[in-house]
């Protein structure tokens, strides 16, 4: 599989990936290399990535506790503590190994330590692989506000090694192939249309190529998230205010990722039936396609409200107003779109019918 | 007097200084402006900022305390929870008012507030005039580890106005002259001489202009640190160490910066007569202008070996070398000179003499 080439560096799949690895850190000259891992991760991934790399290399493991819930300040603080003790310096490196939340963290690690030294992200769940591979976003949470602190920076590569999706449950890969529905519906019906139809999670290589190659396409254009890149974000919105809200209550379980923003596709297929034009058979796909794929959470009055509160710490906000990304149709995107309380509560309505 | 004109931005200076700050301001269309201040500078230079504001802003002030110590990254955290409570979004702009500690950190914590929000620094101690004005170092310190966690990242504009040096006292008009003297030890043994004439601190402007000229032009020959930027640590590599053991000893006053890298300068003149060609006169007229103008301090064998072992997190460091720059003569330097341990004792031995 061809590697796909972003503005500033590679991401190779599987069979090169490797190679690629290999090579780079064999002309690098870095002065210490650094694995950050999570616990699942040090466990199910670390040895298989052991196994690939040539070499003699003293790598320093670097274990973080799993979960959204340690993907804050504090986390980083005790990472950059550990850095200073092993003695890295500003020409050492950082190999990011696991999900999301160890790849976002990693790289702010390493986008701040010493003003910044190179890393190279390993997405181990197929979230990261489809979601985060492209684009430079690092970042972690403040209190329950999702990637409010971070920066734009790029890895020096990213590796999508598809074997490490074995070390996935099912509801982790459900999570991931969320973020690939999202893709069909923003940027290609086609797409949208083969991903519905697959019934199992065994032959994804492919599909993980297309997805990614869409995000690098909408990434190169616009960079610095001014218009196309919005578009990404459909969804999000309110599945962001979403996954907050079930982190900080007591009475909901948690979300993955993935789950809180198939919710927020049917929500905002809801307004974008109502303002942008999508037809209502369209928005019928969306939430059938959804529903028998992620389970259907309840809502009280409550919950809503603190959501709506939510609202109002996202990142693509600006002077007051809330601005959505929606759907003219299945693949068609508009953006900046306002939708007043009224509405977005009506949105959950129709969740719940 | 002109502005001195970066890759990215502006430096102006007095009369030009509001001019193009209200211009600024005027044609922006920032959703909010936060001004961040220490207890200081709220008191001092607060008031005088506002009196030179023309149009109405709906300023929302944001207080640190004051000091090196407050320079960590729990300071940043509550900045930004302070942020995200008074609803900042992707348009909101910082103005960082205040000295080193006030523009490093508020500028760390702009570029990485929803991954980066524009910022405008306003320095008002004569050190961050002619240090921090140019070259978009952001950061904070890891306990005592100086500048440990940051990012490059440029302001939008900086804005030097002198006015705010008569809030200044002795000791710290001192601190940021020792800044100065070191741009003449650097690169221009003629600015080296004029400084040293002055016997007093009532007309810096023209010397804090040359300052930052000089400044600026090694900062865009070399914007990421290569070889000729690394010249503006001159002092700095022992100096840094110093000032850390002092900001944890509880035997020791702290030193305010300038005074810190007073003391690296006489120490690696010391190590550039050893190794770099140094003349024995010139030695002696660093250490003289230096002891002429800041206090002597005593060090103790104890001392001596913890500022050694501190010198390992030097940024400059790669491969666990440590690397220092030198004086060739006055106003010429050498990079990347290594420098045993028994030599840097030495140098203690020559400053204490």
């Amino acid at each position: 599989m061809n590697s796909i080439t972003t503005a500033t560096y590679s991401v190779h799949f599987n069979e090169n990936a490797y190679l690629a690895l290999n090579d780079h850190l064999a002309n690098s000259n870095y002065s210490k290399i650094f694995v950050l891992v999570d616990e699942n991760t040090h466990n199910c991934c670390l040895p298989v990535f052991m196994s690939h790399i040539e070499g003699e290399y003293d790598f320093e493991i670097i274990e973080i506790e799993a979960g959204e819930i340690h993907k804050n300040i504090a986390t980083c603080t005790q990472v950059w503590e550990v850095l200073s003790e092993l003695d890295a310096d500003r020409k050492s490196a950082m190999i990011n190994l696991g999900g999301g939340v160890v790849t976002d963290l990693g790289g702010f690690v390493a986008s701040c330590f010493k003003r910044g030294i190179e890393f190279i992200n390993i997405p181990t769940t197929l979230l990261s692989m489809v979601d985060a591979s492209v684009g430079g976003k690092t970042g972690v949470d403040l209190g329950p506000l999702k990637n409010q602190v971070g920066v734009i920076n790029q890895p020096q590569m990213v590796l999508v090694a598809t074997e490490f999706l074995k070390t996935l449950d099912q509801r982790q890969l459900q999570s991931g192939y969320a973020e690939m529905l999202k893709h069909g519906l923003i940027s290609d019906a086609s797409y949208w249309d083969t991903l519905k139809e697959i019934t199992g999670f065994e032959k994804l290589d492919k599909l993980i190529y297309t997805s990614v190659s869409i995000k690098n396409e909408v990434v190169q254009i616009d960079p610095t998230e001014q218009h196309l890149r919005k578009t990404l974000n459909y969804g999000h919105t309110l599945g962001h205010a979403i996954e907050s809200h079930f982190l900080e209550s007591e009475e909901h379980d948690l979300l993955l990722h993935g789950e809180a923003i198939a919710i927020g596709m049917i929500l905002e297929g809801f307004l974008s039936y109502k303002l942008t034009g999508l037809s209502k058979n369209e928005l019928e796909d969306i939430k059938k396609t959804f529903l028998a794929r992620y389970p259907k959470t309840s809502f009280t009055k409550k919950d809503i409200d603190m959501i709506l509160t939510l609202l109002k710490f996202d990142k693509k906000n600006s002077h007051g107003n809330i601005n959505f990304v929606l759907l003219k149709s299945i693949g068609k995107t508009a953006i900046d779109i306002k939708v007043t309380p009224e509405l977005l509560k009506e949105s959950f309505s129709y969740y719940a019918e």
